[in-house]
């Protein structure tokens, strides 16, 4: 049987990551990479920094040259956040009647923000016979998939909370900008009201997955706030360096309200060095209902690698999924690939 | 549209709970309920404790009475433990066109104890174009599909631990005979000689579905101990009384073995009234991999109401399912049904 063959769109830290993953990987392989600008044309074992051993090389290339139809099982889209940016890409791709698994937060459930796009992009999958799918560690697992799966042992859910407290310290220069980190609190507070520091994206994404699976109609549209976390200490990472009473993270908050009652919470701040003033990290849900449910996972299954492995695991189930858009709820478990990709492939 | 019809067989502890739990969802019916002995005749409503309100009467009945073909949408089955044992009533029901969920912990995964049985009501099914799952807290979701789920975020797995520490106090006489407590040791270590404790049922399947998942191939038949846990203090559940030196509780452990190395470990301690000696309860996930995964719920997500929950959420997925016998790996997570039954089918 035939390797399973994947394009991936996009080489900065998560296409990258996805790259180098799959060429560890068994019955898989990579036959097209698309960049743009000065990558154009490099191999991407030269620019990923490894061995080509005897594989036949891959040379990045433009969007219109590397994607013809057919050319690749699944196409890994690592571009972008929010769904209008990725659509014109997607749609490109489920054209040439190749399956996509997107990285954008907002394609974890797209309905949430883009219900016009997200019947769009169903009906040219379905036209053209493939899947689209957005995932990743959060929107995608930790705060939403994880949720509802634990629900699963539930007779009743009265109120659900889901907080991830977690480290951006790993993160580069975007990271740091687009969470506001080392800017003073009032550069911060500016920033959240003129609309330019994104935070995280994905609550209205998570808390209408959760609510749609479960059977909870919301009643208001997701409300989200965004408070820097400031620092009473020095704090420095790779990519940051804060001074004390600046701002060392972005704490987020969203709410879900059914029948104008608060029912889904999040909790989200995220910070660098969080350690330096004794705060752990960790991923927790809290369930009220029957049973109730705490659960804590220390510290945080980290954003950068959860990321690649979802993106990367979750290709034999598109690959296997009736046509059309996908969340993560419409699919089976995500898990890990340690056999033959090729064993996991219905034919 | 109608409602969803759902058949109960076996009014123990599992079979009531779910009924009583149908009888508090929307969109869903009871419309048969089979029983034995002294049962036959009685209305359900009265046997559970129950109003009836204005729904119409369901009496108990014997099996080839209220399982016609088509009778209902799905079939509880809440009589075993052992596939072998279920296999004929799960065979019954599919001929006669009826969607099973069966409780027996064995069914979580067929294969890994009876795959000529499990290939037999896998080509049943799909003759008959329904649906047969096996499902429950454990084996089900604590010790595989959540191992599982969580493997999602990792890019390699190198060895899996999950434990589960419960308690046994809120359980009836038979699972206290079937676990020894209140044996002496002597009585206790007979009883696991001679094969006559049960103990957990449910590390093969767990074991193996998860290898399965992530494509581990088992080198080796999954190996399992049984320890007493034995007292120092006197301890009362409402069905067991044990003194100081006699057995509280039942210690198993499991291991599952890749090219002879030890890659699965389940360590599963059940007594009754854990917290007199300093045990706190819960489940833990321990993934070694990248990334290593520490996860914890406390108290242990309970087994009788979880147990329950989880074979009435997975009705949707299995009226929805393709045709044949399906395992949790291949259906989409479960989840708690808070709305409408009727919205959650596929038409």
């Amino acid at each position: 049987m035939e390797n399973v063959k994947v394009i991936i769109w996009g080489l900065g830290a998560m296409g990258s990551g996805m790259a180098e993953m799959l060429l560890k990987k068994k019955g898989v392989e990579i036959v097209g990479v698309v960049g743009r600008g000065k990558k154009l044309g490099t191999s991407m074992y030269d620019y990923l920094s490894v061995e080509r051993g005897d594989r036949p090389d891959v040379l990045i290339g433009a969007y219109d040259e590397v994607i013809t139809e057919k050319a690749a099982d699944v196409v890994l889209l690592c571009t972008d956040s929010f769904t209008k940016n990725a659509f014109e890409k997607i749609k490109f791709c489920l054209e040439k009647k190749i399956n996509v698994i997107s990285s954008a937060e907002e394609m974890a459930y797209p309905k949430a923000q883009e219900p016009e796009l997200t019947k769009e992009m169903d009906r040219i999958a379905k036209e053209n016979g493939v899947t689209v799918l957005g995932t990743g560690i959060n929107p995608g697992l930790m705060m939403d998939l994880l949720v509802i799966a634990l629900t699963g042992a539930c007779e009743e859910v009265e109120h659900l909370t889901a907080r991830r407290v977690n480290s951006l310290s790993p993160f580069g220069p975007a990271v740091m900008e687009e969470q506001g980190i080392g800017l003073t609190v009032e550069a911060f507070n500016k920033g959240v009201e003129e609309g330019t520091l994104a935070g995280h994206v994905g609550f209205a994404e998570s808390v209408n997955m959760i609510a749609d699976a479960i059977g909870w109609k919301l009643s208001d549209k997701v409300k989200q706030t965004m408070e820097p976390i400031v620092t009473s200490v020095h704090r420095k990472s790779p990519y940051a360096e804060v001074q004390p009473g600046d701002v060392a993270g972005c704490a987020m908050k969203g709410y879900g309200y059914v029948d104008g009652e608060l029912k889904i919470e999040m909790d989200h701040p995220q910070q660098i060095e969080p350690e330096l003033e004794g705060v752990h990290t960790g991923d927790y849900i809290i369930i009220k209902g029957t049973p109730n449910i705490n659960m804590a996972i220390n510290p945080e299954v980290p954003g950068g690698i959860g990321t690649i492995a979802m993106c990367v695991n979750m290709i034999p189930h598109v690959i296997n999924a009736r046509p059309g858009l996908k969340t993560m709820i419409d699919l089976p478990v995500p898990r890990a690939i340690m056999g033959d990709m090729r064993d996991l492939i219905e034919r």
